[in-house]
């Protein structure tokens, strides 16, 4: 098939997007708060949420980008409460194969979460701990999940080298990125104060920890 | 395992959390813009981007909700554009189990793109012809795969019954939905004006107009 008249003026060269994106970002997003080495990864979750404006809420602890990209580096996985994380990961990106799991559709997870009154996503974290050790985690979606993996921690669990802890949502989200960057443990973390969040913020920050190259 | 101690004070019933997330929603937002029948779509796409004054941007054409909900009904397929709105769409709430076809990574399109001199997301869209009669179309990433499907479309392709029209982002996101919403087909259309959008919309749209219900 031929390509149909262009009938709009639009840049339909994928790399020119990216970086007349990045290049708009730049302009007109404030990074002053954001940790030096973090700017990149700021930029990007601007580039998933189409606003510049979230870096407001915006919170980065100062040694989330090196725990993060060291781990990523050493092969360690990512641990994910939802499949549009994992979808959203561009692999090319990742800097050693490193595994992507997600433990939301297990088959053991509708018995822990009916034995422990809770939901889905929590229970799906309880199936994180073999693996959780030096990891980077990333919670885009279920506020509950995030409280269960730092309630899990403080009872023993090992800890993970970073958290990306960014659930969006109106009952609980809030209250549970503040108990993330207060975390007890000195762990890592990024946080979307507020509201705001989502899979495509979590998995927009992923890809930018694990390269430094923008492109 | 057991659960851990709980050392926080949030909600754990996922049914009472939707309840009380989209009860909340409904007292804060503006939805007076928003056509009848079209609420519960607003509440969800709010409910995905944490936002409630996403409704400032949100065009939703008086058609949208029924063509799109009888399209589903009558066995239609989903097209969209980002295997993250693939990943995002409930399929218990599909109310015909409904294939949900994405061509973004199918073998031909890296071919298809360098031909046509656009990107992949694009290339991708060329393929949805041989489906596009009567579906229903999600894009919630790239600008450049709403032109191509416009395009298409005006050089003699089939026309889908409604069309989602999200993409997100800084370069051609804004003016790719004001095409949309200007189509000359007369096409349903939903529409976030502006730089917003992404695949968690376009899947919790979609996961609205599936299925009449809220939980």
């Amino acid at each position: 098939m031929d390509r149909p008249p262009k009938l709009y003026d639009y840049l339909d060269d994928g790399q020119q997007i990216y970086r007349r994106s990045f290049d708009t970002i730049r302009d007109e997003a404030d990074l002053d708060g954001v940790p030096a080495g973090a700017e990149s990864v700021a930029v990007r979750m601007i580039h998933a949420a189409g606003d510049v404006d979230i870096t407001a809420d915006l919170r980065i602890h100062p040694r989330l980008v090196p725990a993060a990209r060291a781990a990523l580096q050493d092969g360690k996985p990512l641990l994910v409460d939802a499949t549009m994380i994992d979808a959203g990961i561009t692999r090319r990106r990742l800097p050693a194969d490193n595994r992507v799991i997600c433990r939301l559709h297990d088959p053991r997870v509708a018995e822990i979460a009916r034995a422990w009154g809770t939901t889905r996503s929590a229970a799906a974290v309880s199936l994180w701990t073999e693996d959780l050790d030096g990891a980077v985690v990333a919670i885009g979606n279920a506020p509950t999940a995030l409280f269960t993996l730092l309630e899990l921690i403080a009872a023993g669990a090992p800890r993970p080298a970073a958290i990306i802890g960014v659930p969006v949502g109106f009952v609980g989200s809030a209250e549970s990125k503040q108990a993330c960057a207060e975390n007890p443990f000195d762990i890592p973390y990024l946080v979307v104060e507020g509201r705001r969040g989502g899979s495509a913020m979590a998995a927009s920050a992923i890809n930018a920890l694990a390269r430094e190259a923008e492109l």
